[in-house]
């Protein structure tokens, strides 16, 4: 069985999904497009094959589209992701799940109204490798009980456009995310703190950020934001348990030793190091689609969560750097939870 | 476009590609199966929806077959690969092409006859990340011309049934074809040393064993052949260049630190090490035939040349350890040689 | 010229840096010991050839004590270096100069009026090789202006004697001092964060903290202290730059492959992590009172800095987590400042 | 008891060895030094404090001289040696021992014939810290039997003095020393084999150069010598053993990330790679000399084995390659042999 995807949403990032689907995930095929830029929708339909609508709703409801792939402007997801549960379908949303934690709790309603899980998040981390045999390490024992993590998420450079509240919400998400499912824990404060700032950034931004969180479970995490760092992609993240460390790899690479140096390149983007967990997330959510199940990755509440959580950082930001508490419902048991 | 293959041999490795081109590769239908355990073939046929074959010559022949995947027996290998390039059809040939070096040539000289290249052989070292990054390294000449190659492959154990001729012809046959590819160079010259055995070892078996191969350019590589070294599967592989050095990188896992001991895990068997090779292997090859074009990967003429370099280190471990001169053809324009 | 040195204190550590002085230090000799435990004096004075004096002020003043080791128990340290500071010897005292910032501070006063340097303070770490390098790569700017530091200090385990103060005071005080003079910079504010506790510790006992520095150029230092880490003695240091970062290298140890692991070995205590630290540390002091110069490693003043940024750190995990103001005098144009 | 040793030439190497023994070992004194430059030897004498002897005879005969160092030049050694010996004198001798074998073995007969150990021939390796690690894990059972050992010696460059037969007197030598130390193990055969010349050589030199070795034991051993290698000074070692396999370590250096790259700096010279080695060596000799013990370090046996060993592979290079077998005498009980 060939699953048939709607794509909302023909930017760049969704043309990097349509082409993810249709040459490197098997069982696949991308039936469908919209976009407000009707003219991009046409010219991606055209190298595809896909069918254009005219809007989401028409898409959504299109009987030749068995599931749907919200990578539209993020104030616009809740929406299309609302009117996916509304249709019965299961629906991809790139993050945010909306822009607001409100609208992530109508997602989170409509979803526990239908009564069967529809929703998969973007976050894509889960599918690494390296974070995978991390959490193995974890679940194994083998560093005993969590109790710090360290972690840092560096970029070269950003564009001019990248605000200061955008650490929060667009760079230190993934680790928000990724942390929560790596401990099986969540987070419950925030803070951040503003470390001299490099002069390689745009006026505007606070570069670099610290940000501090603490767990249910007491667990404190310390995460470098710093996204002009100039010399590369680079992400780590270190746990140390009651007994040892464990320690996310860097990605493998070519060690040279030439004029006087013995080294390794890192990564200039995002887009190499995770590569292949993107292929991945896609291929076991088409594959969970196929197999009438569930979708297994991200929900509709780690969206939710994930909004709150940065919200309180991007809080304590503006605020000069207290803690701020994360301001969260109870997790109900549709999603696992006690409620 | 789907390519619609037929596969002649389904043994594990066979039913392994059968799965991967099922399941892993986008664009391909393994549509054709056939196997001299007919109940095998049967079987695999029933879970994939392939028509069984009751012969190679069958399968070879049949309209839905547009490439065949040889995963046969070896000594059958350079006759189903006769039978494809007689039919005009695209086919990839596990290793080896075939087991003399005359049944190489034959299907050398039959490949010329049809004048485009059908063939490809399965060498998938060429399609694993590290080594194409090696590649890299040197084609931009970092380290200036490669002099010196020290290669180590090890495996934990092998069974009883694992001779000492396979030292070259199963195991360095791997460092050979990639050598080759890599230093873009041929093999002129085979010796094999056996240092003191260990005692981990089947009784009839040399193990390690050292072979040292020269080159045209007169690079010379040094290969520790080591397939009882008890503590995993280790793919060393440092290529020593008039300005620097260049190390195929071990692969990435998380470094964990406790009991007194800072580590990362080992891994244990070829498939863990080279799946991602397997995978881009079949994508590359099953692209090229939908867009039409010969196979890019190693050709008939590199299985010729694997062949008759694995049978003077054969010749060389037999004799003692002298240096055997590898009795190789000129290669042929059609394969990109001079004569 | 052979420096004769008079030693207080003749306990673990007073024994080792006499058998330092005497074995590995070339230009040195112990001509006169001391301690309250007068039959542990004798003792050690049998061993070595040195005399014994009754009481420490007999010790400095004695014609052939040219400098003083002060080994003694912490409370005693300040009366002992200001009796060396009477004589106008130089006196090396162990951490901490003082254990009030009273005592320190008449240290400081006492030295200025002298006129001339006397004193230094026994921080082996700014004496390390890779705390040196690392200064190196800091001073030529190879990674820019510094904006955040990330070290962690760990223990296997600690003595049931040891108290949550002492992270600070016993442990972290060696960051504190070698970050002050790695990064050129003054310490402006410490926090003391109390993560998840161990279940591997004694019952009184905080393990782990986390402490959070602030310096005056507005870098930021995480400080991870966890003294019950069980696996090993671990210092990491990371600095992170404008341009770059630089890591502070793990002490150089063999590599071994065997049982599915690739590791090294990870030490056990800090005698073997900073052993060449003391003997450096040594060797420099004695060379510069044989060249008739005033001593250029850690000053009383910054003795009295350790003491009053620690007491700031206790004073933050005392009060549950604050930030807390060091409050530290204006530092003299006699030790290098503007007032 | 300070050891008061006397020093035959005062070049580069014998005015390092002697700042070595006045300010980093303790216990000894340069009482005497003569040189066949007697300007150079005054000069010294003046800055050291050392008596200037007209003749290695008379300093060898003087009352104030405990211990002999030999730092002249090579073809000198062995006369100076037997002088030494002579005198019942310890004698500290730079490699190598004597410049033909024969001459080894009349300082061999001398010693014999003393009856007691005088003589330390100055192979530094053994005293350095990885290479001692190494030997420890290997002592230890942790690998199992060796059976390989991978080798590799490289300089950035070599001034034009520097002749192809070098590469085994001047550069292997100090692998050939110490592998026999470590392997605890005899070489019993060399070959020397040429790869492609780097063009960063002087025209007379062939470079680099591989040699391989069998031990006794069976044990293979692959040594690169690249002089010419421009990046640095790069000194590996690998035992591969029954279970496992160690390596020596690298120098442990700052990790740096910058520019795109991850790296360490590596070593440009000798001197820093080996400098503790050094140390250790005579800080060793000395006490060993200071408690009345024979020298434990390498020996005139030692000293011979080197030089037949180093004579076998240079006449292999003279010969085209082939396998040479090493003239070595039976090693005499008074050596720790079985004859």
């Amino acid at each position: 069985m060939t699953v048939r995807v709607g794509v909302i949403g023909t930017g760049w990032i969704g043309q990097e999904h349509i082409r993810r689907l249709t040459d490197t995930v098997t069982g696949a095929e991308v039936t469908a497009v919209t976009d407000i830029d009707a003219a991009r929708a046409e010219e991606v339909a055209a190298r595809t094959g896909a069918r254009v609508h005219a809007s989401a709703a028409d898409l959504i409801a299109a009987d030749d589209v068995d599931a749907v792939l919200v990578t539209s402007w993020g104030p616009t997801h809740a929406e299309h992701v609302l009117g996916a549960i509304a249709a019965g379908k299961q629906v991809f949303c790139e993050k945010p799940l909306a822009t607001t934690s409100e609208d992530c709790l109508r997602v989170v309603e409509a979803e526990r109204a239908h009564g069967r899980r529809l929703v998969q998040v973007g976050f894509m981390r889960r599918y690494d490798v390296g974070y995978r045999q991390l959490k193995e390490v974890l679940s194994a024992g083998s560093i005993g009980a969590p109790l710090i993590v360290h972690c840092a998420h560096r970029n070269p450079t950003v564009p001019k456009s990248y605000t200061s509240h955008m650490a929060a919400q667009d760079t230190a998400v993934h680790e928000i995310d990724v942390l929560r499912w790596l401990l099986d824990d969540e987070i419950v404060s925030a803070q951040v703190i503003t470390p001299r700032a490099t002069s390689h950034r745009h006026e505007h931004l606070r570069d670099p950020q610290i940000m501090l969180f603490e767990t249910t479970n007491g667990v404190r995490i310390d995460l470098e934001v710093f996204v002009n760092c100039q010399y590369g992609y680079d992400i780590q993240c270190e746990t140390v348990g009651e007994t040892g460390l464990a320690r996310l790899p860097d990605p493998a690479a070519v060690a040279v030793r030439t004029g006087g140096t013995s080294g390794t390149a890192v990564l200039q983007d995002w887009q190499g190091r995770f590569v292949n967990a993107f292929d991945t997330e896609f291929r076991e959510w088409i594959a969970g689609i196929a197999a009438g199940e569930e979708p297994s990755g991200p929900s509709a509440w780690d969206g939710y969560a994930a909004t709150v959580i940065t919200d309180a950082a991007v809080r304590s930001l503006e605020s000069g750097g207290p803690v701020v508490s994360v301001d969260m419902k109870p997790r109900p048991v549709f999603y696992g939870g006690a409620v």
